[in-house]
C-alpha cells in the first residue's frame, strides 16, 4: 500500500483532518469563480444557441437575437429577485431539493432532486464541450480531437476537486477575471465603435461568409431559438445551494455574490446579441468543417487575430472548460443530502481524504463523460437535453417558497410570495416552451430520464427502511452459554498453511471436520494415507478427540459444490450447533503473486454466505509466505 | 447464480464428467481437419507471402516462385519423416517441448516451450487475418472492416472451442473437405486448360494489371521471398503433439493422417505455384484499396466468378479462419504441460467444465486479440514475426530426437538418426536465413520475447519451488492445547447483523474487545450510551465474563487504520494467543443490494491480511436479510 498512498497523496494531496474544515469557507472573490463560473460562461454558449437555430434564416436572422436575448434577460431578473429571498430564508443551504422538499413535501423534493441530478450532469459536459469547442475555434488543427480533448478536460477537473475546494477556488479566480475583463473589453471597445460608425461597423478581418436564407421566419423557429438560448440561465442557483460554504456572515455575502454574478452575465448577454447584429455574425454549422465560435468570429471582428484575440479566446476556453466546476461542486453535495435523506447509498455522505465528498464527484466524471462521448462532445448535440432539468428545479423551489412564505407569514409576506410567485411562474412557463420546442430533438430523453431517476431513489429508499426494520434492536442481548461449533476445515494438499487451520480449529472444538474433496484429474494429494501419521496419532497421544477426515468425490472436477453441500448437511444436522468453516489462507509477500495461485477461499467464501445459514460462520487463518 | 449458469450451459454447454472423455477421442478422418487445417491452410498464405516480396520485380518476378515453393516441399517431405519417427516414440505425445526436455535437458525443453507458445498466438492470427483477407477478397465492401472480422472470428473460434473438442472436429470436416475438394478441381483445371494452351493459357476474366518492375531479382530479395513462402510449413508439428487425442492404434493412425496432411499440403503448393506462374499472377498490395489474395485471382482466372468462384472462395474463408484452431488445440495443451512441471499456474492443468482446458483457451483469445489489434488484422504485417517460432521448435525437437536415438540405441537407431539429423539442420539452416532475413521487418521482436517468456516461466518455476519449499510438511502435527482466542468484534452501529458477531464471540471466548471508531461526520451511531443496557448488565446477570468496549477515533474520517492498529498492538502484546477478529456480514438476497451498503468486511480483512501476523485469524459471522 506504501507505494499507492503516496502516489495519492501526490495526485491528491496530503489527508485532511475534519477540524481542517474551516479554513476552506469562501468569500466573495473566490465565491464569484467558484459558484459564478457556469452562470457566467453561460454567455458564450447561450447567445450561440440561438443564433444556430437562426441559421437558416440567413443573414435576416441574426437581428432576431437581439429580443430574445431581451426576454431572457428579463427572465433572469425575476429568477435573481426570487432567489435572493430563497438565500434569506434558508441560511443552510436553500438548494431546490430542500426547498421543494420542506415546503410541497418529499416527493416534489425528489422530483427536484432528480432534475437538478441531470442538470448538474449535463451542465459539466456542455462546459466542457463548448470550451473545447472555442479552443478548436482558436486553433483549427485539434478540430479532430474535440472527443479526446473533452475527456481530458474532465479528468483534470476531477483531479482539481477531488484534491479540495479552497485550491480549486485559487485556480479559477484568474481565468474568470481574465475572461470578464477581455470580454468586458471586447464589448466595451465593439460598442463604442459601433455607435461611432453610426451602428454598422467594419470588422477588422473578414466574417467567415453567411450562408443563404432556406427559410422565412416563424414564430415555432423564433420559439426554438429562444429556448436554445434559455440555456444562458443556467446555474444561477448555485449560490443559493451554497450558502453554508460562505465566510461569516453567511446571508449578505451569498447575497452580494449572486448580485454580482446576475449582472455581469447580463452585460455579457446583451452586449453579445447586440454586437453580433451590429456585426452581422452568424453561426457557423457546429461539429462540421469550418466551425468557428461565434465569441471567436466576434472579437476577431473587433479587435482582429491579434495577441489580444489569444488571451480573450485563452479565458474563454478556461472559464467554459471550468464551468463544469459549478457541478464537480453541487453534484456531490446534492449525493450528500440525497444519501443523508437515504436516496442514495450511504457511501455519498461520506467525506473522502480531502474534505470532499469523492464518491459523488467520481460518478460525476464517469457520467459527464458517457454524455460526451454519446454525443461526440459537440454542445449543440447536448443543448436540447439541457435546461429543462434546470428550469424544473427552478419552477419548483420557487413554488416551495411560495408555500414557506404562506407558512412563515410575519412582515413583509405578501411582499416576499408576490415575487416568488412571479418567478415560479416566469420559469415553469419558459420551462413548458423549452420542453415543447426541443422534444423531438433530445428534450424527450431528459423527459423519460427524471422519473426513472425519480424511481430509483424511491426504490433505495424503500431498500434503506426494509434492512433499517430488520437490523434494528434495543433489546438486552440474550447472553448465550459457552458453547464449541462444530468445525470444518478446507483441506488441500496437507501443508503447513492447513497445519495452521488445523491447529487453530484443535484449540477452538473437540469436532473437527477435515474435509478434502477428490476431483479425478485433481492436481492435489490425498492426504488420507498420511492421515494416521500427520493427526490421528498424535491426537491420540495427546488423549484428545480425533478430527473426522472426510474425503469427498466429485466427477465434475468442481470443488465447490460437494464442500458447501457437506456444509449445508451438516448445518441442518445439527440445528442447535454453530459450524465454523476453516479455510486456511496463504498470504503472498507481494499481490502479483496471487496470479500464481488459485483462489478457492475467495470462491468458497462467497458460495458459503449465499447457500448457507447464518449458523455457519467462515474462520480464516493465515499462513504469510516470506520471499 | 442460476440464470447465468443456465446462460453457460446454453453457450458452452453442459458440464460434462470425467469419465464422459473417452467419446472425444479422433481418428483419421477428424484427425485430419481438426489437427492440418493449419498445416493445410498455410497453402493459401504461404505462395502469397513469398509473391508480395517478388511483387518489386513486377511481371519477371512471378516465375522466381515456382523453385521457391519448390525447395519448401523438399524441406517439408524432409520434416515429414523426422516426425513420423517422433509420433512412433512419444506415444504420449512428442511436442518439441517434451522431445527437447527429455533429450537436450529442461532448458531447451523451455526454449522450445516459448517457440511454440509465441508460434502458437501468431498461427492463430495469421489465420484468421489471411481468412479475412480472402472474404474481403471475394466482397470488397468489407475491407474497410477487416479488423471487426477478425475479432468476430476470434470469438466464435473461443467459443466452440470451449465447448469441447468433438463438436469442434465435426465442424471443421465440412469446409476442409470443400477447400481441399474445389481447390483441388480448380488445380486439376487449371493444370489441363495450362498443358492444353501449351503452357499460357488465357485467364477466363482479366487479372489486375501488374505494376511495372522498380527492381532487379537479387539474391538477397529472393532469400527474403523464400522466407516470407516458409510459413506455409507451419503447423505440421500438431499431429506428434497430439498423438494421444487418436482413437487406439493412436501411432499408426496419427501417422497415417500426418502423412495424409504432407501429401495434399504439396499437392496444393505446387499447383498454386506452378498455375501462378502459367497464369502470370502477381501479388496485391496487402491493405490497400484494390487488394485480392492470389488464391482468389487464381479461380477467377481458371474459373471465373460464378457460383464455383464464391463457393471456393467460402472453403478458403472458412478453413482459413479455422485454422486458427490448430492453436486453439495445442496451445492449451502446451500450456497444461508447463502448468504441470510449474513453468505455468496451475489453473492451466485443470480441465474446465466441458473436458478442455478454459484457461488456455481463453488466454490464447486475449493475446491473438491484441496481435490482430496491434497490426490491423493485415495478414502481411503478422509474416515475418510468425515462422520463427515454428522453426526454432521443430529444430531443437529434432536435435532432441537425434539425441533420444543415441541414447536409446536398438535397431535401426542409425537410420532413425540419420533422418532426425537431417532434419534438423533442414530446419535449423532455415531458422537462420528467416531470422536474419527478416530481421528488421518484426522477427527482431520474436528474438525479443521467446527470451523473456524463457525467463518468466523460469521465474514461475523458481516461485513455485520457494513456495513449495515454505509449505512442505510431513511432520506428525504438534497437538496444541484448546486456548480461547482474544475476541475483536469490528462493531459499526449495534443492530441484529451485530449481535449475530457477539453471539458467536460469547460462545468462543471470555475475553472479548468490541472496538468502535468513532470519526467526527461519522453516520454511525456510538452505542456506548447503551452499552450498559444491551451487553454489561445482561452479562453480570448471566455472571460471565463482561466484554469490554473500546472506542478509538479517528480526525481523519478512516475507519480502517485505527482498527487495525488496534488488532496490530493486542496481538503484540499477546505473543501466546490467536486473536480472532470478528467481522459481522450483511448478506443481501440481492447482489446488487451490496451497491447500497459498505464493503467494509472486505477492505478490513484485506488489511489484516496484509498486516497482522500468523496468529490473528479473521472471522465473519452470516445475518441474512430477506427481501
Amino acid at each position: 500500500m506504501g507505494p499507492v498512498m503516496s502516489l495519492l497523496d501526490r495526485l491528491l494531496g496530503k489527508p485532511l483532518s475534519t477540524g481542517d474544515e474551516g479554513d476552506h469557507h469562501i468569500g466573495l472573490a473566490s465565491g464569484i469563480p467558484v459558484l459564478g463560473l457556469d452562470a457566467l460562461s453561460s454567455a458564450a454558449y447561450g447567445p450561440e444557441a440561438a443564433l444556430t437555430l437562426l441559421l437558416p434564416l440567413g443573414a435576416l436572422g441574426i437581428a432576431h437575437v437581439v429580443p430574445i436575448i431581451a426576454i431572457i434577460c428579463a427572465i433572469l431578473l425575476i429568477v435573481y429577485f426570487s432567489y435572493r429571498q430563497t438565500i434569506a430564508a434558508y441560511p443552510g443551504g436553500g438548494g431546490s431539493y430542500t426547498v421543494a422538499s420542506e415546503n410541497l413535501g418529499p416527493k416534489f423534493g425528489l422530483v427536484a432532486g432528480a432534475a437538478l441530478a441531470l442538470d448538474y450532469i449535463l451542465n459539466a459536459a456542455v462546459g466542457i464541450s463548448a470550451g473545447v469547442g472555442a479552443l478548436v475555434s482558436a486553433v483549427p488543427v485539434l478540430l479532430p480531437h474535440t472527443l479526446a480533448l473533452c475527456l481530458l478536460i474532465v479528468g483534470l477537473i476531477t483531479l482539481v476537486n477531488l484534491r479540495g475546494l479552497k485550491e480549486s477556488g485559487l485556480i479559477f479566480m484568474v481565468p474568470t477575471l481574465a475572461f470578464v475583463g477581455t470580454l468586458g473589453i471586447v464589448i466595451g471597445v465593439g460598442v463604442v465603435k459601433a455607435i461611432a460608425s453610426g451602428g454598422s461597423p467594419t470588422p477588422v478581418e473578414p466574417l467567415p461568409p453567411i450562408p443563404p436564407a432556406i427559410e422565412a421566419a416563424s414564430v415555432w423557429l423564433l420559439v426554438k431559438a429562444f429556448a436554445s438560448g434559455c440555456t444562458a440561465m443556467t446555474g444561477v442557483e448555485a449560490v443559493s445551494n451554497a450558502v453554508p460554504i460562505f465566510r461569516k456572515p453567511a446571508i449578505p455575502l451569498a447575497q452580494r455574490t449572486l448580485t454580482a454574478i446576475i449582472a455581469l452575465l447580463i452585460v455579457l448577454l446583451a452586449g453579445v446579441a447586440y454586437l453580433c447584429k451590429a456585426y452581422g455574425i452568424a453561426a457557423t454549422e457546429p461539429g462540421a468543417a469550418g466551425y468557428q465560435s461565434v465569441l471567436s468570429m466576434l472579437i476577431t471582428a473587433i479587435t482582429g487575430r491579434g495577441v489580444f484575440y489569444y488571451v480573450t479566446m485563452g479565458s474563454i476556453v478556461a472559464v467554459l472548460a471550468l464551468s463544469a466546476n459549478t457541478s464537480f461542486a453541487d453534484f456531490p453535495r446534492l449525493c450528500r443530502v440525497l444519501a443523508e435523506d437515504r436516496y442514495l447509498p450511504g457511501s455519498f455522505a461520506e467525506r473522502g481524504r480531502r474534505l470532499v465528498f469523492s464518491n459523488g464527484i467520481i460518478l460525476l466524471a464517469i457520467l459527464a463523460s458517457v454524455l460526451l462521448v454519446a454525443f461526440g462532445g459537440i454542445t449543440d448535440k447536448l443543448i436540447p437535453l439541457f435546461a429543462i432539468g434546470a428550469f424544473l428545479a427552478f419552477t419548483l423551489s420557487q413554488a416551495g417558497m411560495v408555500a414557506h412564505w404562506r407558512k412563515v407569514r410575519g412582515p413583509g409576506a405578501r411582499r416576499f410570495i408576490l415575487v416568488n410567485a412571479l418567478g415560479a411562474i416566469a420559469t415553469g412557463l419558459t420551462l413548458i416552451v423549452v420542453t415543447v420546442s426541443k422534444f423531438g430533438e433530445g428534450a424527450w430523453l431528459t423527459v423519460v430520464i427524471v422519473p426513472l431517476l425519480f424511481l430509483f431513489f424511491s426504490r433505495v429508499n424503500k431498500h434503506y427502511r426494509s434492512v433499517g426494520a430488520q437490523l434494528a434492536t434495543i433489546a438486552p442481548m440474550a447472553m448465550p452459554e459457552r458453547q464449541d461449533p462444530i468445525v470444518v476445515l478446507a483441506a488441500g494438499t496437507w501443508s503447513m498453511m492447513t497445519q495452521r487451520g488445523m491447529k487453530f480449529a484443535l484449540r477452538l472444538s473437540d469436532e473437527i471436520h477435515v474435509v478434502q474433496v477428490k476431483t479425478e484429474t485433481s492436481t492435489t494429494e490425498d492426504f488420507s494415507d498420511n492421515w494416521d501419521l500427520l493427526i490421528a496419532s498424535p491426537a491420540r497421544r495427546a488423549r484428545i478427540a480425533e478430527p473426522k477426515l472426510v474425503t469427498l468425490t466429485s466427477a465434475y472436477r468442481q470443488f465447490f459444490t460437494p464442500f458447501v453441500d457437506y456444509v449445508v448437511k451438516l448445518s441442518d444436522e445439527n440445528p442447535e450447533r454453530d459450524i465454523a468453516v476453516v479455510i486456511p489462507d496463504l498470504i503472498m509477500s507481494h499481490w502479483w503473486e496471487g496470479i500464481f495461485h488459485n483462489n478457492r477461499g475467495a470462491v468458497l467464501r462467497a458460495l458459503i454466505r449465499s447457500r448457507c445459514s447464518d449458523r455457519v460462520v467462515v474462520i480464516s487463518t493465515l499462513f504469510h509466505l516470506h520471499d
